[in-house]
């Protein structure tokens, strides 16, 4: 441990709704008690790693920004370590109960695959010794496999076998790791499992690789005894022209067609929904009634822009109503909320840092808050159940028992003359407003 | 039978590449062999009757611009004897081998299910004896369920049960009509099944109840003896803001949940595609990687227009590689290209009807020509087996072989460092356009 | 005057933020002080006649499914009035200062220009009656020049002189009426002036119609003392391909071209600029950068869609911001906020209408109390001057002199390594949300 | 000089369309003449230095995949110059008659300013003898303005003078650069001249600045008697949430604010067109309407993906319509077609460079020699002229005389019922497919 390097920061308090101070919480209190939990096991909230400690202020048109030390030229496991540091600072002086991290942020590339592992294995048990020290523990870990020139044509579904082997490779240590940190899930996201162009690509042979590829990690999960969840994330294209685990409902059919429905839930990022024509709720929504529902990456997208801008979230209207549906749901169970989100190029302080995450995570906490709310109130449940309530009824019931057909269904039709009633939808926005 | 209502203009002839007449074919020659097959078997063009017969020239902002006998006010069931009249007529005078159509083109609603009923029974005898008379063949018939305002909250998805049992009704009508026309393939378009908001919306229950409904016209067909195909028609939005059918890959996994992956294929829209965010050709493999595809509804969108502009195809270097795909994995069976497409609002002569049929035909005429060449060709094909010719290798056989764990591929994988290859992009685009 | 539409609701009464009263205001309160001003003064909220009054909630898609006596078939001038009548309850029950209009939304079309015009003329004597007997007043009119078929191509810029000549008869009867009821803004909006398709448009032969139009309007407005506010209303697409008034920037452009900048500005609409790729804020900071804000049309899109969906305003956290920038530049003046914003087609009751403008009116209410606790703290002014402080010292005002050139600019540059400073985004998120 | 780059590989030569050579033209022949004119001197295409030379094949989510020799560690001025003539020997294979760079494509940043400047200055030189040992000439320079992190915050609008001073030595330098190298054109790409977020920015300041900025841009050019056209490139997004040079409607309204109309024209490129919403035909048709076409930067975007793909062209029938349009305004004066595009990021080999530029080349010859086709034919041309007859007419000329005013205008059209036309639009697209 060396100096800090929030240096003059202490650990972020909470002051209430009313405090103008910039850096303390004004809805995020970790012991307050809501709906007979408490807020801080609602959310599970997550740092991540890469973008706050590992992306250095690039983008497409420029090069990096932030002067953060450990980015220099210099010995890279010494960074690493200097870095991992930084990483458990920002957490503690967060107060936030997880952190997540790819193979690559926390062990850098070495050259070889086996050298890499080499480090990768002595940085993770530093990371053992930095979480029995504070207290934080692992919400999931991830491997890399898109940074790497060798990713390009993508990882499981790379034309080329030694590449699959090489992902292989990278998935089982880092599945490893994972479950050696105590990490409660392991996430798979399939950044370049895609293609740029149909024109070379095999739809058939990569779909079945990448079917091959993730039973291959659900039995070796289980080989392990790694308990938590194997979560995939959607995402619809970028860097690729075209992801194969699009959306939700395109991972759902792509789970049943390789038979891991029961095994592998999906942990859904904001941006990606948006990128994907949906939102946010639709494909928690979605998740929740194909019980494939696992876990968040909170962010949010310029709905202007249409790449993936990875911003904190700040609009708890937006999430209250999904964070309904959640806890209506029963809650997160293994997953939390993982701040997939990065500050903007043009935020430089390491101050900013923190800014960000302040305001994410009182943007959460306030979205639960009002969804709480909403619960207790009951009206939007009660709403919604009365809208189908024909279905619990006689006529209901008949039709959508077994023993209906279609000409027995098409025969009751044909003497009815339904009644449309209102959808009451500003009603009920209106109602939503009144919790927000 | 009256006069023409395409007066002075008879049968569209084929006068080949260098023609300047603007209502000749220059591509399409039923007749043609490409590759071991008539033109008219690979492409089964259909005509559709509620863009071209039925839509007055509306749109959210005008009223009806086309100057349509049948569509005044008076007797209704002669108008749609008329109308029929005129259906034929056009696909005659186009040469079309087949025609589509919904329950409610054909037969006027006429209050009451059981009155409506009636009169489509009597209307598609009617329809029975044009195909008689004319050869024409039904492609495929489907049910209105969206235009009536009882389906304003859905069909089988309606919070209503009752409106559940009329869609029911419907469907039975018209699914017997179909199949005692001969058609070989029988539409769902899921219009209003899904939500305007999630906040009046029991997600479980909807699909629960498209499932049950799909679930009963498999049985019913079984039951009748229909030997055609059930297809569903994907579409993310419009007229409601999410569609449970959004896109193919989401279809998949709806038919892997309730079990009838064997029994429903997908009707492809164009410009559905384009609204979902896909590449038509995407779709289009991915029903084929999945063995799910059915049938094409040929359109176009507006790359810079958000709805649903159903414009004639009219672009053959965008089709060829789909139809080169469709092609080399065995061509249509029951399925075939409709003309789901509109002329534009301001396409108010009767001979623009003709001008945008004879331009979409040899649009796709012109496409299966090019495809054919480099199927013949053959580049295209061998560049893709060559591109994952490793996967046919020692390495790829046992990475794929069902004794594979991930600890195995992983210890493979350490050893290695793969070389990258070009993926060539460029250059196969270069090579699609010495086809074009 | 007939029975009561809404029946049995009286006027919306104010109860405040903690009422559960779905018909009250929570925080419209029309004499309530804001900033020194009253709050109705800020707003100048308006209803429109069209969606509310015309529209019987057709899609595409789908037939009318409202229940409204005046839409039945009958006597026309009769309905008008009745429809009128509605209207006015509608606006009183409401307690709102300001309504808005289409020529023929009052006075339907009877066949003819001059019978149209006369029962036009009847009709806006009567809404002079009703605007007498009730205190609310027009914040504009404008002139339907879309609706009508022979519109199909363009009002001023169709290839056909006659229907320019048309559009004048209309635009200056509507003008003109506007004038006689005091209304203090009249607006164009040029739903068809664009193209359909470039193959068969003269663009700047339409351009040329156009501003020359326009002009022929603003002189008008002079000849006959009209002293309120010409505005046009920017829209990108929809009903046509591409219109020429394609947001705030494009229309700045047109006018100056057409030397019309200090005589024209514009109404901006929420969903407009959703559509043309911008965010409302922007379409508002544009406008009052360039100088040419004039008014607003309150509604929202769907950020999923891409048509105009209209609908009610219902996020007071993303107007607030939009707000705070409209006051500190001096607030409204002709302008309004007008709900250019329809019920959803499913909302079928009356009732539905009136949820739907109380929970828009107290979404702006909401909105304007949040954005005046911001300028009241002044943090945002104070710390975008702090960053632009700079350019009010010695080396920014030299470098913005009438006198400086590139090449001493650039001899002070070369000299310069200037340090970075944080844009501090994220902060001042966090800092709007104290206020939201 | 080194050896060659493209090892192996002569001067492409031109094999025409029945060639299988995949490095030879089909369709380019420098020499042709078309409707009277050489195709080199309709098209005069350019290569860029940035694209092809400079990136490294990395995005946003991965490491440079390119071995590019002057991309490794080392003497930044011995690579610069091996990079250059890597440049020369691309754009003489190819046979182009010119290319475009930005200053810190040919120079790299040394540090200070004016120690970049040195290095710069020096490597121009260098330049000039590589343009006279090759004949190849300077279409256009420019400044690169944006990778800097000095520009995180903007140049010429950047919150800092001191910035917008170092903006000022760039540009200076890379005008009289271009000046001395012959170049007919210099090129402003405000990449960072918009905002991130509305909340820190003071848009008038900004817009002024920038106003400010070109006003001495232009004065400078006549100083130096650079007699080349300065160009500005419109973008709407892309690094920034929002540019200032959105698209080309936008910046006609900047120029005319800044009284810049008559001094500088617009730099269009086809994938900034797509991602403001515009096809790229309309962007050319706007700027030809409103007299600013300059030239084109000639690349393609991806319609499914929301950020700049810079894809080579690839699609003739798409961009035949736009030459035919600019034909027939007169042609390129000054401008070019440069391919601001890059190869994909799997195309590691030198041989993929060539792939791309030849297929982007060929594809512009092919759109060439059907829009000339179509100028032959004439019958678009026909069509539109009539469309418009009216306005050639007595009744069209009097409602367009100056002293046409609207009361005359609409008494004329009360009297009128004009008969609607069909915009025949499907009949125009068959028509354009009769020539591509």
């Amino acid at each position: 441990m060396t100096e800090d390097f929030f240096a003059g920061i202490g650990r972020i308090p909470f002051e209430g709704p009313d405090s103008a101070n910039p850096l303390a919480y004004r809805f995020y209190e970790p012991d307050r008690m809501v709906l007979g939990k408490r807020m801080e096991d609602h959310l599970r909230i997550a740092v991540c790693y890469w973008h706050s400690l590992c992306w250095p202020g690039s983008d497409p048109f420029g090069a990096g920004t932030f002067d953060r030390p450990w980015m220099a030229a210099g010995d890279a496991v010494a960074f690493a370590e200097r870095k991992m540091d930084v990483a458990f600072e920002l957490v503690g002086k967060l107060g936030m109960p997880f952190y997540t991290f790819h193979d690559r942020d926390v062990g850098p590339d070495m050259g070889s695959l086996r050298d890499t592992q080499a480090v990768f294995r002595r940085l993770t048990d530093r990371l053992a010794e930095c979480q029995e020290r504070t207290g934080v523990k692992l919400l999931w870990g991830t491997a890399n496999l898109f940074s790497h020139p060798r990713y390009m044509a993508g990882a499981a579904t790379n034309p080329d076998p030694e590449v699959f082997a090489c992902a292989a490779a990278q998935v089982r240590d880092a599945l490893e790791a994972t479950h050696r940190l105590g990490g409660v899930n392991y996430v798979l996201w399939g950044g370049r499992e895609g293609y740029d162009t149909l024109l070379n690509t095999d739809l058939t042979r990569e779909l079945d690789q990448l079917g091959h590829f993730l039973s291959m990690v659900v039995e070796h999960k289980h080989r392990i005894g790694f308990t938590g969840t194997i979560l995939i994330e959607p995402k619809p294209m970028e860097p690729t022209k075209h992801q194969y685990d699009h959306d939700v409902a395109t991972v759902y059919g792509f789970l049943e067609r390789y038979g891991l429905t029961g095994e592998v839930k999906v942990n859904i990022e904001v941006n990606h929904a948006t990128l994907a024509g949906h939102s946010f709720e639709h494909e928690v929504a979605t998740a929740l009634a194909l019980g494939i529902f696992g876990s968040v990456d909170a962010n949010r997208g310029d709905p202007q822009n249409g790449w993936d801008t990875d911003q904190f979230p700040n609009d708890h209207t937006e999430l209250a109503p999904t964070l309904l549906r959640l806890i209506e749901a029963g809650g997160l169970t293994t997953g939390g909320f993982n701040f997939d989100a990065k500050i903007r190029r043009q935020s430089i302080d390491p101050t900013d840092l923190l800014h960000a995450h302040v305001g994410g995570i009182d943007t959460l906490a306030r979205a639960l808050l009002c969804a709480a709310r909403m619960a207790e109130d009951g009206s939007l449940r009660r709403h919604v159940a009365e809208r189908y309530a024909g279905w619990d009824g006689e006529l209901g019931r008949k039709l959508m028992g077994t023993g209906m057909d279609l000409a027995t269904a098409a025969d009751t039709g044909l003497g009815l003359d339904p009644r449309p009633r209102s959808g009451r939808q500003e009603m009920l926005e209106n109602l939503v407003n009144r919790f927000v």
